[in-house]
């Protein structure tokens, strides 16, 4: 049997079964693709398959014009073991939900296009704050150099994508129906675009329908494509959690986007953040490439302004809390308003003026313009609840 | 020496020495208060405590008469060991940083004020969203029994403190001045409802002001009075994540609200609980009241509403998603499309009619009014992507 029999074979299992049927792929796993056609064509029993329904299905299935009307839109298929094929896919075995195969389309090696990337996943019923992080997110990996995964779906899906476009990188869209299916329609431009810029891949012969039922099937693609999965929005139900779960099943990442405890479409990332202590939260790309980038990928800690005051001992601090804003008074005085000695107070109130914080004037310690400038930086907001260095 | 005695020596200590000092605290628990402040008058060395300004500042203090000043606005001086100490204090013992009592005002005894309570703590500089969440989460612990202690300061503590008191419940009021200095100057109507109606408590003696470190200090008396303590809203920096840390130091449990990734309020709340694997994150008061309280508080997970497609097996839902909305049709369709034996998705198809989803019409199988709601109930948000049982 040649190589294009084989793959012919393939593009007929394919339609014939639908993906992720356990004890199908064991059997697939243990005598190869065409002998389980064979085997479903002679109504041989395969574990607990429906093998009736399958050998009613083969009498219409044809390989051969699955890949042809893939050709026609400039699809292909692309099987385990071809060298675009991604390895990590191989990861579902562990769960006995392989992948026969997927129609791809796009210029770039699937291989290559989900090298480094994430799944960034949710609602479809997003709201505006859930699209603007669901498309910056996707901005930021994909200037990082990281790759988007979703599933073109409205909402959470679509903003992913629009957002990896936007930014000029890599976009990995997984449809629930075929390939030359652009589905939902409202995103056919959307299709169009990440098929012209990026990559379409399905699990679903030419022509087939989503179905519900298939959504949540496709969603374990998503997962495995990608080293860790974002859930931006979803509701207490919703589909993304089958993405979570089978990413965690295959050992990826987990991530969430944490919202308003008033939304209920942030309700199921705080769910999942609550209910699993592995999803790690994430609040941009950066943190979201440290959990699942390498060595040398660590997010940046926001900055936190330094002050001069922030440059003294704690002591000294202390004793320039105790200079008062506009009077001018005497070193006892400070001193006995903060509780230290006089000796105390006095060698502080020298460091503070090498500081430029405070000055001392004929008749006792002032605050110059530099030190009132930075206690009013200190008033702003949480000024007289400073964070201890301690935890 | 009498009991009068006694308190009166522990009034003058906690006017000369600042709360939480660990040296002068350690020297205490070794001789007691009255053999201190017999050292601190004779100059006696205390570990590293700088002695020379505590005996400045005895020179002109009077326990007695700040004892008369407290009684004057009707407040007391509650010590270690009184009926209404609240012996969770003790357990800053462990960290060295003991209470050596406080100034009370209010007339529930302490010890039951907070018996069962939770600290709200926040920015000074809250949005409305977390101003409501203080608000709403306070008012809703108040309902199932609990008290709420907070610093009685803008922004989040405030909004914590009115929750409570709206909801008829018991609030703790921890202040970094004198029991009789209500501040900050535009919570002054609440300083007089809390003390009025529920409790304000400080270590520092009557008309102390209030100075940077000692909202650093007092804190850590927040934390230790509660169960818990919630974080509502804070940036970066703030003093909020003392709270939260002088909570973790003493065991208590350490929660935070989430929030838009985009407010800079809800900036540190994200980190405390990247940061902090065992912060805790929390959107309502049950889930905090299930995190703090005993068993029997579980919090009620989210109603998800169960439609009657739900109750089916997968199969059967399998089927059901294989029959049309609008149009009838015969049962080998249905298995063809659905990828069944026509004898699985008879049996189905019946089971189905039994739910009162279909119905069988002469020419084929068609869904029902109810199989149409329940579909469309479906077709809602996230309808195409179930949520998987399996995580």
């Amino acid at each position: 049997m040649s190589v294009d029999d084989e793959r012919v074979a393939r593009a007929t299992l394919m339609r014939v079964v639908e993906p992720g049927v356990t004890g199908l792929l064991q059997h697939v796993a243990d005598v190869g693709v065409v002998q389980t056609l064979e085997d479903i064509r002679l109504g041989r029993s395969i574990g607990e398959v429906d093998v009736a329904a399958l050998q009613h299905r083969l009498s219409s299935a044809s390989g051969a014009e699955d890949l042809a009307a893939a050709a026609q839109i400039g699809a292909r298929l692309v099987a385990p073991g071809d060298s675009e094929w991604p390895t990590p896919l191989n990861d579902l075995d562990w769960v006995g939900r392989s992948s026969l195969g997927l129609w791809v389309r796009g210029e770039l090696p699937l291989a290559e296009a989900v090298g480094r990337s994430i799944a960034i996943v949710g609602t479809r019923t997003a709201t505006d704050y859930g699209l603007l992080v669901a498309e910056t997110m996707a901005a930021e990996l994909a200037d990082l150099g990281w790759g988007v995964v979703s599933g073109l779906a409205y909402g959470i899906d679509g903003a992913a994508h629009r957002g990896a476009l936007a930014a000029g990188g890599v976009t990995v869209g997984v449809l629930a129906c075929g390939i030359d299916v652009p589905y939902p329609k409202g995103h056919h431009k959307l299709y169009s675009r990440v098929c012209a810029e990026g990559v379409v891949v399905t699990e679903h012969p030419p022509g087939s329908s989503p179905q519900r039922t298939r959504f949540l099937v496709r969603n374990r693609i998503i997962a495995a494509l990608s080293l860790g999965t974002v859930v931006v929005e979803m509701a207490l139900r919703s589909g993304a959690r089958s993405t979570a779960a089978h990413a965690a099943a295959i050992n990826r990442h987990v991530m969430a986007v944490p919202g308003p405890i008033t939304s209920a479409m942030s309700g199921g990332c705080h769910r999942l953040l609550r209910d699993r202590p592995d999803t790690v939260l994430v609040t941009n790309a950066a943190e979201v490439v440290e959990q699942c980038g390498h060595i040398g990928d660590l997010a940046p800690h926001a900055s936190e302004p330094a002050r001069t005051r922030d440059l003294l001992g704690p002591m000294v601090a202390r004793v320039f809390d105790g200079v008062p804003v506009q009077k001018r008074v005497p070193v006892a005085n400070i001193a006995r308003t903060v509780g230290v000695s006089v000796d105390v107070a006095a060698a502080s109130l020298a460091a503070l003026a090498t500081a430029g914080l405070v000055e001392c004037v004929e008749d006792g310690w002032a605050m110059t313009q530099v030190g009132r400038a930075d206690r009013k930086a200190r008033t702003g907001p949480d000024a007289d609840q400073l964070a201890l260095g301690w935890w």
